[in-house]
């Protein structure tokens, strides 16, 4: 039985922000599983900054994308044909299934889901990759102890809205920056946030002196370049700058431009660390359980934000760097 | 008995490379120290990169040296008149005594040093400040492991050069980068670390590359600039930058430049960390004794650059930001 299959492979290495022509669409046709492999039908699919990176040509933490492979992605699906014992046909699995409707994937590279604890996009989301880089990132590289500031960048995005939500969880003051007064609402008012900058209409420096006044003891970057300065320049003693990631960087044709402030981690003492979930994979399992219990006790919200049609994708794609999406950005490929 | 003194006063705020006209160098009539203080010959004073930094206006880790004071240094000097009586006249103390040929202090603000352990200057060296600058930023701040490989910037500056052969103690390989091949062959073949990179002469990210073969683990950072910025592209997973210092940037008459490269501390899960050695403060004679214990068994060389004369003051400080100096640069006052 072959699965006609509907696919994003990478076309080009995108300069600047990524063209549909950097991706072919193309339909292809599957044969079934081998021994030891799944199809997956995929249903939903992870949008991260992080794809950004990887189709570019430089190896960083992991290979790029080869032009010509399906373009990179964690996704959720259901299993539709088994060849390996441990799953079953309706079996719901996350795994870095591709930008496509159908993944043919070897079992050891899927992960099986409790679709009763938390509905199937929360998967992807607070209790995925996204709710883990919140959680080790806050918890692990940044170290908050209650009672200290903690300042989130990109607060109203996937990462940074859970992450602001753990400080306060913790006992910390939360001070998120996000883009508008929309998403500087939300944050405060439905995520419990204690402050909020909003970069596109504020002086943040100004702003950031007025909503932290004793200083910032924890920061949260997702975004990098002025901001990551700014910040710099507001540090208490021993602070520690967590690096997730430098969004208003990933598009650049220029040089990336490096924090000229950061001679203020001498004066303070402080340190900037960059963390990658990946080596806190043996530890999700406890980070899911905790992170569920708090979502069942209302204390997390996990917001997604669902845009519908495979075909979407380099277009939906983008919203994640035109600051468009609240919460975690999601292609819905098909119904469950 | 009023005592002629020789001072120099600051008397404006710098641009670039300071001038001799940015102090006032003037005679001044020293009365009799009141009861809880000293009056102190000088004999050497420690002439620092941080120096520069507290001529500016803005306040860093401490206020700065406000226009007309006495421009601040640490030294060591011989009592000569004591109204406390925890100190005596002929014992040999440090302290921060300023750029003067007497120095009146409150007691509590000298430290006496034995001069049967090591010769005078020694204390301003690898047993001052200078000494445990090293040894505390590379060995708290950088943490090196046996096998691991270090390395050093202004690597035949005072803290650099001590920080690799601590390096070289500890275990580790040790790779230095200093200015021309005099300084290069002094800290292979008298200071004996394993490589150096001539930043001069040669393409040091080339020369780091093969120098460093498998990446470098640990950076001690003193100069900042661009070579902090191509050592980013050579770390290692967790590595440990240690900001020290940053003398390419203290003279800066343009903003300074931030490393564009600090995503690689997101790429290799790495971190940056700013330390002062002031923080150490309590630990300081545990560091000396060890110190001291290695300096006698040959493990560990100090060297003095020593210039003659208080009236030379504004050239020699020069020497530090010309990469004029090989290990510790020091103005000599008076004979002991």
């Amino acid at each position: 039985m072959a699965t006609q299959n509907r696919v994003f492979r990478l076309a080009a290495r995108p300069v600047g922000l990524p063209k549909r022509s950097d991706w072919k669409f193309s339909e292809e046709t599957l044969s079934d599983p081998a021994p030891g492999e799944l199809l997956i039908k995929v249903l939903y699919i992870s949008l991260d900054p992080a794809m950004r990176g990887w189709m570019n040509e430089m190896k960083t933490y992991v290979d790029p994308v080869k032009i010509g492979d399906v373009m990179r992605a964690i996704a959720l699906g259901r299993v539709i044909a088994s060849q390996d014992a441990r799953f079953k046909e309706g079996d719901f699995v996350t795994g870095m299934f591709g930008i496509q409707e159908y993944a043919p994937v070897k079992g050891d590279h899927a992960t099986k889901v409790d679709p009763s604890l938390a509905s199937l996009p929360v998967y992807l989301s607070a209790l995925g990759g996204t709710g883990m880089t919140a959680y080790f990132g806050l918890l692990e590289v940044g170290n908050p102890k209650p009672g200290e500031t903690v300042v989130v960048s990109a607060a109203a995005g996937a990462v940074g809205s859970i992450a602001g939500q753990i400080a306060k969880i913790k006992g910390c003051r939360a001070v998120g920056i996000a883009g508008g007064p929309e998403k500087c609402r939300y944050i405060v008012d439905e995520l419990g946030f204690d402050a909020a900058v909003d970069y596109k209409s504020e002086d943040v420096s100004q702003a950031l002196a007025q909503r932290c006044p004793g200083g910032i003891d924890v920061y949260f970057d997702n975004v990098g370049g002025d901001i990551l300065d700014i910040v710099l320049t507001k540090i208490r003693l021993h602070a520690r700058i967590v690096i997730c990631g430098a969004i208003s960087q990933y598009n650049n044709t220029t040089p990336i431009k490096g924090p000229s402030n950061y001679l203020s981690l001498l004066i303070n003492r402080s340190r900037m660390e960059g963390m990658l979930v990946f080596d806190f994979r043996d530890r999700y399992p406890e980070a899911i359980r905790e992170m569920a219990g708090w979502i069942a006790q209302r204390k997390l919200k996990s917001r997604e934000d669902i845009v519908s049609g495979l075909d979407t994708f380099p277009e939906t794609f983008l919203k994640l760097f035109k600051g468009e999406n609240v919460g975690k950005l999601i292609l819905k490929v098909a119904d469950p």
